[in-house]
């Protein structure tokens, strides 16, 4: 969908926490981001080389990526300017920003003039099925949440990266815009018609027949009253042999829902399986991903030890230990199929 | 929403079942049923006094409902030649037609010349809130069921329908086109992008001070694969006090899906209520609505007293034997809610 090699844009953005979309594909595509666009003065970098757009397509670049969030998630002038020189430099480009290249007619204009794409990753496809539910071929894994926003885009990242450092075939596959542009493909599940939710995470993840993994990122919550049904769909749809279960142990209180308290972990994972094996009758909880940012290195190992006695299973910090305990989990219980996807790898 | 009184739209319409949104705005909205409009020669007739465009105007209607469907839900030249005439007549016109009524040019001019509204209820608005869960005033009584077309729109019309009989406050909340088009309001759920299922029933149904009841309209069923995300979203933001359960017992494999047995009605009830808790802490089930239709009336009577007894709950065929008992429950359960709306009535 997104053509790789890609120059990640950081423009004159300042706050740090603005580009971590583009952080995101340095630190988990490092192969597919050749270079860093950087406005004169611009404050930050990732350190990746610093190019213009004609010397980024000189490189090989396809693709510029406006990893970037704004406030409002507008098109600045400056923005604008700069995505019309890439197009005519000969790069495609792809946004996560809210306001779309699309209905910007100068830079409709001159991807035409120059036969180039505008990827707005924050569309969904109109063509999407309705879900089906029938069995299909190979393993995933789907990262849940207590809550939204607690890890389950990093978590799955990180599982994709040590699998295959074992040599075990696994895909992560997107399901919102960060995720999307870090994947180069995906669909924006926030964007999907209801009727189509289940459907659309079928299609994401098809039958596969190479013995491998598909990890899907998870959105939401089973207990998010916002946004439940989504999580819902995507679980139908995934049909995981495996979930993942992400949490923040110092969130207390849903995400911009002070009057709901955030479930526990035993009741996140049981209601995880039970609407799980509506479509996955075998589904099984393979570890828990804690973020202990706020936490010191002894406290943070201290509560994965404490979590794992508490639910049997493997946890860990994906961002500060890793993730091997969790693939340890997944060896013990479907050894033969890692096995097939090893030798296929 | 859409303006009553209606001219309901026959034409020369000859599968009575294409003309069943127009049958229920006959049957649970007669007194905004003035008149029908059959084309010469057109075999259909709901029993409506037969009137044209400008009879029809002149008699007060002030919309005229294409409640028809027809194969691959397109506009016929012979509907758009209607659909003008209507519009010079001084009617708004409201579809729940596939194809959309803002697409034909010539009905957009007609509409504009006239003054008149285009209405297309499968349409969902773009300004729907996210969800927040918080507590809301009201009572409210969701349909729920144990797959696709049991039967939750034609429950929710019968117990709204008794519960007004009784002197009780209610009101039918549609959330699909049929429901829309009867009602004359609602929200197309199917239409809807999945982050604002749960915000999109708490707007159709928001907090309400005179003690009555809202009858919430269900879609889907938790254990359908394709639709569970729409189920789960609409039973969160609905934060049901009670639920009915629709079933048909003649279908044992689900609509659409025959590799997915039907779910029992006890783990139907268990699911809705387990899920419904997020919201609504104090939920219950108050009956079960059964569809006899393709049953003897003894066999269908004998179903209702045998699924009475194994669930405890009031079991009837609202269309057969109304709801009555599932009322006698509600006055038991809610005894002081009941009496209150009756006051304020």
């Amino acid at each position: 969908m997104i053509k790789a090699p890609y120059l990640l844009y950081l423009g004159s953005t300042v706050d740090p926490l603005a580009i971590k979309t583009s952080r995101g594909i340095a630190m988990f595509r490092p192969e597919d981001a050749i270079g860093e666009f950087v406005r004169e003065g611009g404050p930050l970098s990732l350190g990746l080389p610093q190019m213009g757009f004609a010397e980024a397509a000189a490189a090989g670049a396809r693709t510029l990526i406006l990893g970037v969030a704004n406030a409002g998630g507008m098109l600045s002038e400056e923005l604008i300017d700069d995505c019309e020189a890439a197009l005519e430099a000969g790069l495609d480009i792809a946004s996560g920003l809210h306001a779309r290249l699309r209905d910007e007619p100068r830079l409709v204009a001159a991807a035409e003039r120059n036969g180039r794409r505008l990827i707005d990753v924050r569309d969904a496809g109109s063509d999407l099925p309705v879900g089906n539910g029938l069995p299909r071929a190979g393993r995933r894994l789907l990262t849940v949440g207590t809550d939204c926003s607690v890890g389950k885009m990093v978590t799955a990242l990180h599982l994709e990266r040590a699998m295959r450092a074992r040599g075990i075939a696994a895909d992560f596959r997107a399901t919102g815009q960060t995720g999307i542009l870090i994947a180069g493909a995906g669909v924006p599940l926030d964007a999907v018609i209801a009727d189509f939710i289940s459907g659309a995470i079928e299609r994401l993840s098809p039958a596969r027949e190479d013995g491998g993994w598909d990890v899907i990122e998870g959105q939401g919550s089973l207990f998010h009253p916002s946004f439940a049904g989504v999580s819902t769909g995507l679980l139908h749809g995934a049909q995981p042999d495996a979930i993942v279960v992400c949490h923040d142990p110092s969130r207390t209180r849903m995400r911009g829902l002070p009057h709901y308290a955030v479930p526990s972990l035993t009741e996140t994972i049981a209601a995880n399986l039970q609407v799980g094996r509506l479509t996955s009758p075998d589904v099984i909880a393979v570890g828990i991903a804690l973020n202990t940012s706020s936490l010191a290195r002894e406290d943070a190992l201290a509560l994965c030890r404490r979590t794992a006695e508490e639910t049997g299973l493997p946890v860990t910090d994906p961002v500060a230990f890793g993730v091997e305990n969790i693939i340890d989990r997944m060896e013990q219980c479907f050894g033969e199929s890692l096995q097939s996807s090893l030798r296929s790898a």
